[in-house]
């Protein structure tokens, strides 16, 4: 007998203990699942709201064992999971979703753009980097300034430096650590956009409104969702998402990250394998947000109405912002959401607040 | 300085380990509350989602100390509450939220009717019985068929009987087991109403629309909300409910149990004095539903907005009702919470669903 749709009362295993944990065990416990929270860190905003903690790092080879005892599943709430622990919990028996595929995708950036263009989402220009003369020659071919990060690690703006001159290119190579890179052509984009897709585990995708990103410093400040979009743009977007979902033969939530260009093309920035920073905006959105439908479609239920119930500005609280809960818990139609972390060091996400509106028309 | 409003990252204890309970944690992570859980059980649906579970019964000293080093505040999900408990508490700094006198008068039968009736919430007539003789001149007074309860104890249609006539009366005290009881006339009533408010440690008072409730064998099935009802009846039930909570300067969400007569007066049948299952409608129907609200309320935080954002029928899932939860999960605009609980023996609360439609203009 399969194993899907998993019963309520079994146990889901989340590897990470941050905010994105916290909110999928939130999902998970609404449907009536234990989670158990795998992370090194002593006390974690995820392992306080989970019925079980592992500390231990990932790949702690007794502590792999003792989830798999537990947990007939697992997921993960960052893309950075080493290969060797999913191979491990799939040869314990373990059903690990999203799969190694999709991992291995997205760990690696120039895997990932190879596999975007070849599934047909289509990015920027890009050389692979693996030491000073392949920057030079990339230079030479894409023209500068060229975006220059490493291959794999960095989030949030972290490992990635523009090479603004051939001049500058031994220095930028040092920038990122000299570690194997990509160098990117710049995006000449309009807006930066997302859309937050989940497939199920028998194929079915359903892919949320697209949300509208403002960064700065590299982090995500503000979203906006349904971003106003022609249906033109909407359906680009989604076909995108639908093709990656399912040349990965994906199960879970996934966010692209896409750019808009002038001329209305989009191109893919890049793919979290993972519940995602800017759908946040659906946990007062929609009536399933993207934490419960990562946690449907990874236990093998239909996924649920992905539909606008309101517009919705999401704003991400960093650092000593969260100190101003006192006005934003008083704020009429502004929903607060806190993450449970201690201390509020600079850029540290802490929390965020989605202020809602009703839809138009 | 006020320890109020209470900052995120403190720690609310909460007495009680059901669903309630659980209901209860997850909100309060959402806001970044840790929760600690006392509750006697090894394993219970709230422990499960909570950061600290002292497994205690509930006047366990020892426990209590524990409680008050780490939780300034503490509220609970039952009303039975031992008064010994809540002054134990007190006397070792704990604020107690809603206070010991609601406590007092909801878990006695006579105090509470002889309460409401004081404060201008009507009920229907009663008699204080502590013996048979009191049973037979309060049969003389209000007549029979009349509704012979326990003071103490009993919910969901336990610990009560009819008294369908004189030569019935032995045999029906027998049947509450001779205990200390009150008799009251029956009440004809078209329908069952309830109203779910809150009051804030300001004094400001929030009501949710009202809700339509129907039971079976004395335990809730359905409700409805927001119920079809004249402006004149929503004006009546929501000045009861600020009466009864101003009365007893209560902190936190109280549930009102209303009878609707042909006349369009409104009887309280009773109050519970904490979350209550026809407010679960709220989790869906509302911006802050009533486990946040009584959160905030507890915390000295705001009240949050309290307008219906759809319209809900909320049915209880008992006992093997919650094995439908394939079909449940796959249904268009069912919302569906599960409880954690192990076993669906009959007639146990195992979840619910609320089941959404657009709110008609």
């Amino acid at each position: 007998m399969s194993r899907f749709p998993l019963p309520p009362g079994s146990t889901l295993a989340i590897l990470g203990g941050g905010q994105l944990g916290r909110m999928l065990s939130l999902a998970a416990a609404r449907l009536g699942f234990d989670v158990l929270i795998l992370a090194p860190e002593a006390d974690s905003p995820a392992a306080r709201v989970s019925a079980h903690h592992l500390r231990a790092a990932y790949d702690d080879a007794v502590a792999l064992k003792a989830l798999a005892q537990l947990c007939p599943v697992a997921t993960f709430e960052f893309e950075n999971v080493p290969a060797a622990v999913v191979q491990a919990l799939e040869a314990l028996g373990v059903a690990v979703a999203p799969g190694p595929s999709a991992l291995a995708v997205a760990q690696d950036r120039v895997e990932e753009k190879t596999f975007l263009n070849a599934c047909g989402a289509p990015t920027v220009a890009f050389v692979a980097v693996g030491d000073l003369a392949d920057l030079r020659a990339g230079l030479d071919q894409l023209g500068a300034p060229a975006l220059l990060k490493t291959r794999r690690d960095g989030y949030d703006g972290k490992g990635q430096t523009w090479v603004d001159s051939h001049a500058d290119a031994e220095a930028a190579f040092a920038r990122i650590g000299g570690r194997p890179a990509i160098l990117e052509a710049p995006a000449d984009f309009v807006r930066e956009l997302s859309v937050i897709a989940a497939r199920g585990r028998d194929g079915e995708v359903a892919a949320y409104p697209l949300a509208e990103n403002h960064h700065k410093d590299g982090v995500l400040r503000r979203t906006r969702a349904p971003a106003k979009a022609s249906p033109a743009l909407i359906d680009q977007a989604q076909a995108i998402a639908a093709r990656i979902l399912t040349a990965l033969d994906y199960v879970g939530v996934i966010g692209v990250e896409l750019f808009e260009l002038a001329d209305g093309r989009l191109l893919v920035n890049e793919f979290a394998p993972r519940v995602h920073n800017s759908g946040h905006w659906t946990l007062d959105g929609c009536e399933v947000d993207q934490f419960e439908q990562h946690i449907r479609a990874v236990a093998g239920w239909p996924l649920g109405p992905v539909e606008p119930l309101a517009e919705v500005e999401m704003e991400n609280l960093l650092g000593d912002e969260a100190e101003a809960w006192p006005r934003l818990a008083a704020e009429r139609d502004a929903r607060l959401w806190l993450y449970g972390k201690g201390e509020g060091r600079a850029g540290r996400k802490m929390g965020h607040v989605n202020r809602l509106r009703p839809l138009k028309g």
